[in-house]
This record gives structure tokens, sequence and C-alpha cells, in this order.
């Protein structure tokens, strides 16, 4: 018996160029304004980084979804403050406080990534009931993504966790790709549509007592990031993701495997002693933060039956 | 008999975020300095928008692919030109002076697009034998691309073409793509480095009085450009490309064929009256320039064999 989800915040144009979201919120605002539906669960729905949507940009100043630890919403705020931490805490404000009592039951905040990844749940914990069993929803029944519904997992401590899911009681980001940042494309709109039409259907047969049987989710734990080859004077990349290896999100790679082509033709292979999973190929936003791919760990996780004690 | 074409630029970061370029003008760059290779023919490698560059964005304060009409290069510069002005005149100082005697020979500009176009070269002539020859060469050798190579004409008057290449006595954009902007795919590199050294591979061989065979090259001429659908009050997007039309650049698109699909589920049509070949589909630096996509019509031009007059 877990407590019922009576408040959940859909998010979307925290990254500013990231338009899937960005258009889903725009969509879900204007039916509200025009027929004010009442939900029978309480939905707020939320544009995130105004300013960075406005400008088509991923961010003004600074990457919002790095300002929602406990540190950075603490600080207090001078005339020097990025117009992103501003917000942060206006957003911690409005769908926490962080860690408290009042804070949203369940924040899903809506990504696109230039990655082949499918869709993807994004969170900080691979023991969150409520979150694994969403995923497993939604890997039975989304239709768009003809690719699998997957569970990724940042093995963070809570205190660190960044990113503005982490404000809720329970969140995950809701990744979607492969789609270039500042376009729209009809099947990864289509797609997010549904799962997050999906996701409420979930929380209210939740709510409403339903019974989710248990079973088992797939678990990817990011277990490193590895950057561009480059010139270690200028910084310089000097390779691109290996043909063989772009757009191949979630396909195990094995240590000797083709990982980077150098833009003059050599082929550098994946040094690891172990196969992981590769993930987030590729992802145009984290050049600057020297991640070419990110690398997993898959495991199985048994999740128990549950219901919502307010029948 | 034509003249010799003794002086090449080869430009990347016209752009700053459309990567195959401005890696490839960083390689060229290095293995220059490496290497002094002395090349037969006179090759300029230029980095066009530096500061683009440095920041990854298009560009900094106006589209430097947008200033180089003959009206904008004889501005004269105040406090508040922009910086993409002030370079333009700069590019012009060192490319041309456009319409001049001392004008490079030929510009090949590099470009990028999230449009699925293969490789293009876009010009403003559709009788410029050596753009047109060069086209030919690279349709009969260029192994990258699985598709086509294909010329595209703008039917703009000489004196308000406003592009970097226009500064040359020959030039075109080589637009290559599908790629999202901020990152770099292997394939699409490998595809703009095969047609940069089979361009200048052409030249010399131009140069040295080869003889060039006559033929026919498919022209498309730009008829029309078409907005998204927006919303009348706030001019926000309301459809994307219909899923039938994405991807599908060059396909012929006939009246009543599948334009948009709107955030509602509705299919927008083609109301056209001509059936007309859809080019820079979805193109996400054009969402802020009213384009989701440019239609063209297709004809064949026939040229003559051609051979350099310099033996």
């Amino acid at each position: 018996m877990l407590p019922a989800l009576s408040r959940v915040a859909v998010c979307g144009g925290t990254h500013g160029n990231e338009l899937s979201g960005v258009y889903l919120v725009h969509e879900r605002l204007k039916r509200r304004k025009k027929s004010q539906v009442m939900e029978p669960v309480a939905v707020v729905t939320v544009m995130s980084n105004p300013r960075a949507v406005q400008r088509c940009v991923r961010y003004t100043e600074t990457d919002l979804n790095r300002c929602f630890t406990h540190a950075m919403l603490s600080l207090s705020a001078s005339e020097q403050t990025s117009y992103e931490l501003v917000r942060s805490q206006e957003l911690n404000s409005l769908l926490g406080p962080k860690g408290s009592a009042e804070a949203m039951d369940l924040i899903c905040d809506l990504h696109n990534t230039t990655a082949n990844m499918g869709l993807c749940l994004i969170t900080y914990s691979d023991s969150d009931w409520i979150c694994l069993h969403i995923c497993k929803y939604l890997q039975a029944r989304a239709q768009h993504p003809r690719t699998d519904v997957r569970y990724i997992h940042y093995d963070i401590p809570r205190s660190e966790a960044y990113s503005l899911d982490s404000v809720g009681k329970h969140g995950f980001a809701m990744e979607i790709g492969p789609q270039p940042h500042g376009l729209i494309r009809a099947n990864i709109f289509m797609a997010m549509q549904e799962a997050v039409q999906l996701l409420l259907d979930w929380v209210r047969l939740f709510n409403s007592g339903a019974q989710f049987e248990g079973g088992s989710v797939d678990v990817y734990t990011l277990v490193k990031n590895i950057d561009y080859p480059r010139d270690p004077h200028t910084h310089t990349i000097i390779a691109a993701v290996h043909p063989d290896l772009q757009d191949r999100d979630f396909c195990l790679l094995h240590p000797g495997d083709p990982m980077f082509l150098s833009f003059s033709g050599e082929t550098l292979r994946y040094k690891g002693k172990e196969p992981l999973y590769p993930f987030f190929i590729n992802e145009s936003a984290y050049y600057e933060k020297a991640v070419a791919l990110s690398l997993a760990r898959r495991r199985k996780v048994e999740i128990p039956a549950i219901r919502s004690s307010r029948m």
C-alpha cells in the first residue's frame, strides 16, 4: 500500500530547444484554457524555462536542469545570479519545496535527445516502485516508438540530484529521441503525447485503487561517461562517433568494438574490460559537457505488486 | 574555352553550428600547418565565422550568410554594426571584392542541414558551366552519400545574391544532410571530405587543360517557400511536417498530398495546383525564417563540353 499521487506536474521546455515538450506543454495549456477540463488528478502543466524557449536555446546563462541540488536551491540570489538559478528557485517554490511534504507527488519532465534512444525514463533510484511500475505500464502499451521503453538509473546520492524531476516525491525525465534540437518531428511528438497520456492513465488507475501486478524491469545503471578524443593542446575534437556505433544506443558494446573514427580515418576502439550498454551516443548538447556517450550496466529488478492506500 | 580557376576558396563555419564544415576546415588548416603542402591550385581555407564557431551557434547577432549583398557590403560600419556584418566585409576583402577581377575564381562554402537532402550544390545560376560541370563530376564519382548529388538554383538577380559564395566569380554552397546542428556524424563528414577532394581534383584537371564532355544536369529551381501553420494570434506553430513528407526531400509532392500534421491530429494537405519537388523539409534553422519547406520545379539543363584556356 502506497500513498495516492494526488498532485502531478508535467514540465516541458526545461531545455528551451527540445521542442516536443515545448509544444506538448503549449497544447496542454491551450486546451486547459479552452475547456477548463477537470482532471481526476490535479495535473500542473509548467513551461520550465520560458526565456530559453523564446530564444530556442538549451539555456540562456546556465543549464537549468543542473540547478536543483539542495545546495543550489538554498543559495541567496544576488545581481550576478543567473536567470536559470533564479528560475530553479521559483520552480522549487511552485513544485516543491524539494524534500518536503508539500512537494509534488510526481514530476514528469519532458526532454528530447539527438541520440537514437527511443523513450527512456531517467531516474535517481532503482527501487522507486512508482517509477518502475509506470515504466512497465509504458512498455506494455506504448505504440508509437517502435523501440523499447527503457529505464535509466543515475546512481547519485539523493542530496546531489540536480535535475528538475528530483524536486518531486517521485519523478523522472522522459527522454525521447532521435530528434535534432530546435525542430519538431511528428513521430517523436506523437510518441511523447501518447506516453504522457498513458502516464496520466496509470496515475488515475493507481489512485482509484487498482492493483498493479509485480514483475521485473530491466534497469540500465550509468557506469561512466566517455569523452570525444581531443587534441591535447587545443582540446579540439579530433574524431567522430564511429559509424558502427552511431545510432546503436542500448546495443551491447564489447571490448575492442569500434568507438570513434578520427577525422584522418583512424578507427579507435573501446578499451574497457567489460561489455556495457551505450546510450546518449552523440548527443549534441553534451559536447560542452565532454560526453560522447554514456555506458551502463543492465540488470533485472524485481518489482512487487502495488496499490494505493486511497480506495 | 574558359579561364582557368587559379584561386579557389573552401570555407566552413559560415554557420558556426554546422560542424562538418567546421571540422573539415580545422583539419585542412592543421594539415597545412604541418606539411606545408603546395597544391597545384592556390586553395585558401577559411573559417568564416570564428566567433559563432566558438559558441557553437549559427550566428551571434545576425545571419552571416545573408550579409553579402552589394548593398550590405558597402554599408559603413558604426558602433552598432553587428559582428557578422563587419565579418562579411572582412571576408569580402579577403575573397573578393565581390564583382571585381580580384575576386576568387571559385568559392565552395560548406553547410549542413537537418533535412534529408543528401549532397546539394546551391547556386544563383542555371547556366554557370563551371558549377554545373562540377555537379556532374560529383554525380558520377561521389561514393559516400548513397543519395544523388543535386543542383539547386535560386533564381535571384546577381545584385541581390546574399550568401558568401556569391563573392566569387563562381561559387556554391555545398549543403549536406541530414545532420542535426551542433554535432558531427562520421558518415556526413566523410561525404563532405570526399566531395571537397573531388571538387579540387576537378579544378586541377580543368586547369591542366582536360576537356570535360557535355551532357545534362537536372536543375531544381526554387519556386516558393511554405511556412508552418501558425496560430493567427500568437504566431505559434500548430503543426509539424507530416510523417509522410518528413525526410522525403526531392520526392515529387502532388496536390492533395499530406503536408502537415497538427498537434491535435489533423492532416493538412498541399493545396498547390502543380506537383513540385520539396527540399529543406523541416530545417531547424529556418523556423525563424518562416520556412517549413521549399518547393522547386525540375528541368534538365544541357551543358556544353568545356576546357580551360590555360594549357
